[in-house]
């Protein structure tokens, strides 16, 4: 008797945000993925670069997957695309402006054949297996963002994507609400909707608001220097930095290594246009007074290394900031960045540059559907079932909650963590058994051979640092010939504490001894060895520290 | 010739909230210090479990110190104490319910002398050299806080420390908006105030809101155990908790070492009042049904410790959370805690336990002024001069700003950082020299042993580990007679790297030996040895990563 067919849906990737960065639809002999995105990882991930979603899955099944479907262009839904790619050829659909950025990463990755990227106009619907995806459009702090109606042979799923409804978007095209709601007309299976601003009343006010608050500012600012820092990928937000410049008989130069990129692609594509010679290279800057000039800039999450955070430190190599500047964060910190936006800010300050703080003008939008919007999504899709996704698992159970209050039952609400599936057949939706979802960490080069025990290793290592002991032990003898030697890193200030190692090695001395005397022969001695306890409570008692131990007694 | 008098004030203590800590007023032979508290480290002081104001001067001048005066119990302005102590005996003054917090402190302390607690009714003055200090009401987030207007020979300085007003506070006292106004009459020389809430607009709510925002959940949620996190300072909070718990007919069981600490100093000392027979003791909860059941507790910001945390993970030994559970987290995240609270707020929903989180019922005011209260301040206290504290940086500027558009001249605010100096004569006022003002880490018993390089170690060490490489060097055949071994920790999952290892002992030894024929003798390479740059440039090719090389070479 053969299986009875069923859809299968997993998100599979997300960090704190459940779902965010990979989602998979899978049908008898067909699977294909929205998404394939990195994570960021925050604090408890030291020296962690970023983290891909789990592949185990997609790598036995592999030959089943038809394609890769992005949505749009931001790094957390298409920044482990090279990854995939190394591990399998899959076709990988996305719009325009979305590919261009797909390839602009390609570049780093050497891959050893030519990826299938396949351009897809919005409106269009693209067959894979037994699955057909359309492409709709939405709104987004990037361009060409899509949410997806994709038909399986259950019904239709309606993927949100990352969205927001702006009915004045810069570039015209407003999301596709009359296609939305034709579906739900049609009728539609399910909604796998993002819940990112689920917790904010209201709608997001349009991209268009920020042109106006700009407007203002540089009216206010007729003497300074503008320094703008925002998000690169936000291509109609950098637009109405260059036409607000324009207007005001400002050259605009550009800086930053990832706002370069971007620029030149979306000029290249298409996406940005710059007025004839508005644009100058920062080694001309020179040439115009302060007033003539906007700097367009990353490092809006105050991040280290970033073009604003060197300005604010006096490290920049050509742009030097002073009281004839302004600096707009024209962006929110992104959680967990807070302190680091703050510090930037401070910094500037202190240097008599100029931040703009008026919160009664507002620089920044955000990017995702408020709690209103996310109601329109539903009312217009009226779907069968529901699971929300992107967003904290709290996130998750307030657009649960939400969903209830609009009506819909709560056994048709699937609250699914990462490595969940959700099953669809005629004659329901059940969940099903989970699919590996780790968070597969990349540091360096390496992918995956950073696991939790490293990573406690590494928490334990900054918090007391490390104490190595070495000695040299005779065996015939059976007797120290050479040491002890103590060396710290992170423990204390050495300098300041010869007693404190003196005393160290006298412990190890006799522990060492004692040891030797019990005939016991260890050149790495385990965790509860009793030199190892000894030197450890001795430690602990003289500084209330547990720095990590090691031993290298060698043997001869 | 005699030095001309001055008064010197200065701010010494505080992270990156300026001035929040320690202030120090200095006229001819005598000092008095405002504050006496710690902070807390940040994610950029791993390991380090509080930081102390820099004490030098006072040390250098210990016996010019004529007292030091506490506006408030709450451990940013009190915590410092007992290390203080520690170095000089010097009397110290405050409020009934702030000098028993302090002395619940100085019991984990032990001095050699009984120190000279003085407690100050409020409305008092004290006499110390050339000052006195008036102790004058005000509003907070704890109980019996004050601020000071301190009579110097140059004129009247008032120090707002952290205050709110409440025209209608849970114990009946209001500030006394009446005797700052007397003051502002007599003419003010310089006023201290606090910035934590400048950004805000319009007037900090009454603590009583909170009351009837509980009000509103009790009555939601008749059949739930209700529990409510929020911090073990806040007398009044806590006292209205307790009040519409007994209004309800419910029982309270305290938990939270801190908290039961608090509850009982403040039930001691009449700050707090249990109607009776409401609170019971946690092993007797199985008496009673959920719904008549109040459990107040610490970890309100989410703190890995705390019983909220174990509870959320159900760690707690005698508290089990479930469906019958709602959980208030009264008190907003402090900034840089968003993310360690939402995750036990994730935690909690995962089990299936409720948790307030409707924004419309707020069940948390700030103990801060915002921006009106400021206002109203600058209003009655009329000073010639100002020094905006208690903020960082971008906060004492906004503060700045504020004193201005209220008709101050700019000449006349001193926006001074920590160690700064501002000099007040009959003539006028100026910046004089910097004190020291070091941030004095304490990590366990060790205090100020933990310094920049410490801490540049901890972060390499969190970032990519450490590798320790040793062997035995005869020295006359010079030749290595054992190893080299490697050893590491926090750099990659080693039983996957035997690989790795193996090429990276072959590195090793091939640069060791080729040290030795040079006839270098060293057992402690340094950073630029050929030997450590091999071996690190061997790293870096291979993973990307830069470990913390030591070595442990020994010779016999």
């Amino acid at each position: 008797m053969p299986k009875a067919k069923k859809l299968r849906v997993s998100v599979i990737g997300g960090l704190s945000e459940i779902g965010k960065n990979l989602a998979m639809l899978e049908y008898d002999d067909d699977i294909i993925v929205v998404d394939c995105g990195m994570g960021f990882p925050g604090d408890d991930m030291p020296g962690i670069d970023l983290v891909l979603p789990d592949f185990t899955y997609l790598e036995e099944n592999s030959h089943k997957l038809r394609g890769v479907f992005l949505t749009h262009g931001h790094e957390d839904h298409i920044g482990a695309v090279p990854y995939l790619l190394k591990k399998m050829n899959v076709p990988i659909y996305g719009t325009k402006l979305t590919l261009g950025i797909v390839e602009n990463k390609l570049v780093e990755h050497k891959l050893n054949f030519v990826p299938e990227l396949n351009r897809v106009e919005v409106g269009a619907t693209i067959h894979a297996g037994v699955f057909s995806v359309e492409f709709i459009r939405v709104n987004h702090s990037i361009a060409d963002a899509c949410c997806f109606a994709i038909r399986t042979p259950v019904g239709t799923v309606i993927h949100s994507g990352d969205f927001k409804l702006d009915m004045t978007p810069v570039d015209g095209h407003t999301m596709d609400l009359p296609r939305l709601s034709a579906l739900g007309d049609e009728g539609v299976l399910l909604l796998m909707c993002e819940s990112t601003n689920v917790e904010r009343p209201g709608y997001t006010p349009s991209e268009k608001t920020v042109g106006k608050a700009l407007d203002a500012i540089f009216q206010q600012n007729k003497r300074k220097r503008i320094v703008v820092a925002t998000f690169s990928s936000n291509v109609h937000r950098v637009q109405q930095i260059i036409d607000k410049s324009a207007q005001n008989g400002r050259k605009v130069v550009v800086t930053g290594r990832s706002m370069l990129n971007i620029v030149k692609a979306a000029t290249t594509l298409g996406y940005m246009k710059f007025p004839f010679g508005v644009l100058i290279d920062v080694d001309d800057m020179g040439r115009y007074k302060p007033d003539q000039l906007t700097i367009i800039t990353t490092g809006s999450q105050g991040e280290h290394m970033s073009a604003l955070h060197r300005m604010a430190h006096g490290e920049h190599d050509k742009i030097k900031l002073g009281s004839d500047d302004l600096v707009i964060l024209s962006a929110s910190p992104i959680p967990g960045n807070e302190k680091t936006v703050d510090s930037v800010i401070n910094e500037l300050l202190r240097r008599n540059i100029s931040v703009h703080q008026d919160e009664s003008i507002d620089v920044h939008v955000s990017g995702h559907a408020c709690r209103e919007e996310i109601k329109l999504m539903h009312t217009l899709v009226r779907p069968q079932y529901f699971m929300p996704v992107h967003g904290e698992f709290k996130h998750l159970m307030r657009h649960k909650e939400l969903a209830e209050e609009m009506g819909m039952a709560p056994n048709h609400i699937f609250v699914a963590e990462n490595g969940r599936t959700v099953e669809f057949t005629a004659k329901g939706a059940a969940f099903g058994n989970n699919i590996p979802a780790a968070h597969i960490m990349v540091d360096g080069i390496g992918i995956g051979d950073v696991g939790g025990i490293v990573l406690r290793d590494r928490k334990m290592l900054s918090e007391d640092g490390v104490v190595i002991i070495s000695a040299v032990v005779d065996e015939q003898l059976v007797e120290i010939i050479n040491g002890p030697e103590i060396i710290s890193r992170g423990f204390v200030y050495m300098r300041d504490a010869d007693d404190l190692m003196a005393e160290m090695k006298e412990v190890v001395r006799r522990s060492l001894e004692q040891e030797l005397d019990n005939g016991v022969r260890d050149n790495n001695f385990t965790v509860k060895s009793p030199l190892r306890q000894q030197i450890s409570k001795f430690i602990y008692s003289k500084t209330k520290r547990q720095p990590v131990i090691l031993t290298a007694i060698m043997y001869i």
